[in-house]
């Protein structure tokens, strides 16, 4: 059949294809890593590309925006190649270099956390200098035997089994080191396998690598496991974006493409083993070397990375395959370590608490203390777990991908020229926008968004059920979707357009935090405690180290407890996958926790449902759970009253001081 | 016309041809019998060989297969010989299939064995047919914690694990079969896992493959392993042998050659591979069915066929890498059966006593009893077991390639037109050969050669140390290499030429069996017993089921005992492979076994060398520990005191019935 060459700009990148294919299937072929959260069915309206010149099918756009398509611009989804082609992809169609939450720099990983306080480091895998007893004629054993005696006399190292390649190995290396010999063992529940065997005594350090494979995200940490430093992190975009930028989509794709499957997991593999050839190349590092790797991600990840269907993760009752998949060797995956590495999987609770929830735990290590403890990662889905060292409980709620940007007119992720502060003048209406990397604005992105929306109802802007009010402003107006507020003029916006927030992604935003404080509330009505009962909130994931506590707990999505009561922890997925490689006993914690932790499917009953109507309002419809509230704004508790019984709410133009200056 | 050395294996008959000699002719002349409907014209293309050194003509080979041209074969017809060669005959290029002894034809694996006497069967690999609770909301926990829950209600299966391909299969397979399911799982020392998963309640029966890999032959048999069954078997010769008919040479070609030891484990790799193929297929049983293979070898072959070097296997002193290597996963070889399959190997003893031995102890169940009982597997080298229920002790004697027809001036393997057996007229002197087959003679094999050093000896053609006696006989003759005893004449003989036995080839069977009994006598000194305390003995391996006892009882290679204390055991490594296949106890007592065998390295120290000189003599230097041969030749003992001190011995001429109607 007939190829085409398709020259994407201002890239200049050409790539032949055949007749036919999809323009988007085209630019990823052609490296251009393109935007496109619904993974090509067409349903975002994201991957806008201008076709300057070419001949092309083209589909109808219903779901490309009227503004675009005044510009000129198509869908490259719907677009089948029919000639030579030249295609300029914009800037807000791309997956720009991203913003990737590394975690903590800390080049050591020892007494601070709070895992190796008050327990002794003893990684997975290990090194070991032996002597072994030459042979004679009267002592012939065999060379293995010889080399479980001196793991068992030397080290107390029983019942030893071998990698096959390293049994290939042992003759020579024993006798080329004069039966002195260094060897790797890992130690998975007590049981020591030799992974790696070479000829002397060596003082290298044994690495290994920590994992988080996030559905937006994937980090590495390379560590010297017999010190706990951190000698490196690398952190990249998942490559299975362009399938979908959530998980549902991206099991979505696997269900509707045969080869699907394997196509999401070799796009995670490939992202993962890029930054481990990048990670080792530059500390100059021989990937053999690498005996163990430890990750932790959400039970979708954890499935698509090991290859197993996750088609029955959405479907109710929302059963995983497996929870504790059993450890694999590196070749098993193809990963660019040792083809024997052992490849630890953190255990997950349930299909929408994983084993990133886990790794948290066992990082924050809220079952050491008997206070109440809540941990929280936000992101598309809450997750969710509540407890101390006698209990605890976890829930999933599904917040939609508002605080990802997603399903939000100009909404953007967390990257160089989102939005992610602002505050409005309380006369003049007026927004005053910070953006990440401090550039013109391009969107808004999930702190942007809390924080909007607190403004928005603090300057009167929208009532407390989240509708517009009708002022005399430019800035308020209807667009094509109804009302909306405009943020950033075009002529002040990197986009060139303007750039708003509408009342139905105040919708969809009250629908996201609504979502999480339900969880939390349920959670809490089932051991029958109140907020006010919680002593600490951890928050972790990507979208937390941004996340402007009190607005968001003057939105009503984090409880109203004091600012002190909060704690980031950052990328506490990797924390807890360190604390495994480190760890013998943590990754034997991390199973029991698995285990112990009592999942609240939240789907089931109505409880749920019914505190997530109530936490449809700015705070809730109970003022009463938010005290601090009630200080700040006296008139709202009978404001709200009225609200419930259909009135609008009274503009309260209340000061104070704006977020800003309120956090530090 | 200078006439070249032509070599075919893996036979190993050379043939001495004239320059320009069609190789098909050649091949004709050393009495392989190819294939060649065309009559040599090259038209059928039947006749394709491996050349594998050596210098020829070849025209073009127009009707050779592209195929068997990828495979590096040539048409024999096409080519003339300009110099020594060194040629394979592959299976398909003969017409005669290969005699490979294929072990016991029972169908039934049953209580008639010593093992299964007083224990039930308990294969390694089991099906279970399973019924999972289907998951609600309430209950959705992970399929694979719903498995192991049912393997450990429904069949006492505990900390089970599972194989990456299983997980990825097991959520389609638990609803397609509506919540029934059937695993087949795989028991090691008590861990059950998980090898293959499918939906719904299967009858198929669960197959299981027991292989003998040994130097010269592979047998693999192939069974149910729920009832016992020997479903099929089949053999054929081990492709290693183009690079060296004993395991000394192979390992040789190994450490001369920089890919040798991956050429020599691809070669048996392939051999068994191709043995699968053909079972598999004609069974109508697809490979994915297979999810075990137990295989036992020499120490030699468990390390080639697992990649290990050799190397030092033949250096002193003598240790072997590994003698019991851990479970691989038949992926990890390449095996064409169930990549997740276990593969068991039988632990061997030493460098010199293999899992063959092992197996064939366990097959025997010679630790059952108390009686002392010699297990003896002769062939390059003699391997012998002495032992009762206390105490087990072993080692292996060099006996050399004599009694596989190598190194003998007329010698073959036992093959079709091989002499097996034969008598010579007391009177005429003139020899009545039996062969393989009942074809014209082509040259003697091990057995053969007994008989006749036999037959000599008590013809009075040789003396008691093998030199031959002046006789005026034409069968008595000079050749080229000395004296030489002509069996067969070349118009009789299928080679077109004389077959005669040298006194070098009495020579070296001299050393063959002399080995062979001193190792015998060394290890009854160690326990201080005599030849007579022996209660039974048990002949294993390809040669045991051809040996004739009273002419090797007659020559000094077996002690002389009443002819009911020996019995044939056939192929005991396949028979203890199927033992290790079907018991799980048998695998247990495998490893228990090897580590049980007391080793005696018969290189340590004098005493196996005088031993072996005094076994240089027809039967040995005393007499007496022969003393049903001083009834048979009164005049013996006195005339080997005569010999002792340089004197020839008398010719006895003794009569008595011929070997053919002693034994039966």
């Amino acid at each position: 059949m007939e190829k085409h060459l398709i020259t994407f700009m201002p890239d200049n990148v050409s790539v032949a294809v055949r007749e036919g294919t999809n323009l988007l299937a085209a630019a990823k072929q052609a490296g251009i890593d393109m935007s496109s959260p619904c993974g090509g069915r067409g349903t975002c309206g994201k991957c806008a590309v201008k076709v300057i010149s070419g001949s092309y099918d083209s589909r109808e756009d219903a779901h490309l925006s009227e503004d675009l398509k005044a510009q000129g611009l198509v869908l490259a989804c719907k677009i089948k190649v029919r000639g030579p082609m030249t295609v300029e992809v914009p800037t807000q169609s791309r997956l720009t270099e991203h913003k990737v939450l590394l975690g903590s720099k800390r080049t050591r990983f020892t007494k601070e956390n709070d895992f190796f306080a008050t327990r002794k480091m003893n990684p997975i895998c290990h090194r070991y200098c032996l002597r072994l007893d030459p042979p004679d004629l009267v002592d012939n054993q065999s060379d293995w035997d010889r080399l479980q005696n001196a793991l068992r006399k030397q080290h107390g190292l029983k019942d030893a089994t071998i990698a096959i390649s390293c049994l290939q190995a042992l003759p020579a290396a024993a006798r080329l080191g004069n039966w002195d010999i260094t060897v790797t063992v890992g130690t998975l529940l007590g049981v020591p396998k030799v992974l790696t065997v070479e000829p002397g005594h060596t003082t290298r350090p044994t690495y290994g690598l920590a994992v988080d494979i996030g559905t937006t995200t994937v980090v590495v940490a390379l560590l010297d496991t017999a010190t706990g430093r951190i000698l490196d992190k690398a952190g990249t975009y998942n490559k299975q974006s362009v399938y979908g930028s959530d998980v549902i989509s991206r099991i979505i794709y696997t269900d509707d493409h045969p080869e699907g499957l394997a196509l999401l997991q070799k796009a995670v593999l490939d992202t993962l083993n890029e930054l481990i050839d990048g990670l080792l190349a530059k500390n100059g590092i021989d990937p053999r070397e690498i005996p163990v790797l430890v990750h932790g991600g959400n039970t979708v990840m954890t499935h698509l990375f090991l290859g197993i269907p996750a088609t029955w993760l959405r479907l109710e009752p929302y059963a995983p395959a497996v929870t504790a998949p059993p450890v694999l060797r590196a070749k098993e995956l193809e990963l660019h370590i040792n083809p024997d590495a052992l490849v630890v999987t953190i255990p997950s609770v349930a299909a929408y608490v994983g084993g990133d929830i886990t790794a948290g735990v066992l990082a924050t290590q809220i079952t050491r203390s008997e206070e109440l403890t809540l941990f929280i990662d936000i992101g598309t889905n809450g997750e969710l777990v509540l407890g101390n060292n006698d209990w605890l409980v976890t829930c999933a709620c599904s917040a939609g991908p508002a605080f990802e940007g997603s399903g939000i007119a100009c909404g953007m992720r967390a990257m160089e020229g989102a939005i992610d502060s602002l505050e409005i003048d309380r006369e003049t209406l007026e927004a005053h926008c910070g953006t990440i990397g401090k550039i013109k604005p391009r969107g808004i992105c999930g702190s942007g968004l809390i924080c909007a929306l607190s403004e928005l109802k603090r300057a009167g802007i929208i009532d407390r059920a989240g509708k517009m009010l009708p002022h005399q402003n430019q800035r308020i107006r209807l667009g094509s979707e109804g009302m909306e507020y405009v943020l950033v003029w075009a002529d002040e916006s990197g986009s060139k357009q303007d750039i708003v927030i509408t009342e139905g992604d105040i919708k969809n935003l009250l629908r996201a935090k609504g979502a999480i404080l339900a969880g939390i509330r349920t959670m809490l009505n089932l051991v029958q405690l109140e907020m006010q009962d919680i002593a600490r909130v951890y928050i972790a994931g990507g979208f937390g180290n941004y996340l402007n506590i009190s607005d968001s707990v003057r939105i009503g999505l984090l409880p109203d407890l004091p600012r002190e009561k909060f704690e980031y922890v950052g990328n506490s997925c990797i924390q807890g996958a360190m604390t495994v490689l480190l760890s013998q006993e943590g990754l034997a914690e991390s199973l029991d926790l698995a285990n112990r932790m009592t999942y609240l499917e939240l789907s089931n009953g109505n409880q749920f449902m019914d505190e997530f109507i109530s936490a449809l309002f700015i705070p809730h419809t109970d003022l009463n759970l938010f005290p601090s509230l009630q200080t700040e704004c006296p008139g709202s508790a009978q404001a709200l009253r009225g609200e419930q019984e259909g009135d609008a709410e009274r503009p309260t133009g209340a000061g104070g001081p704006p977020p800003s200056s309120q956090e530090s």
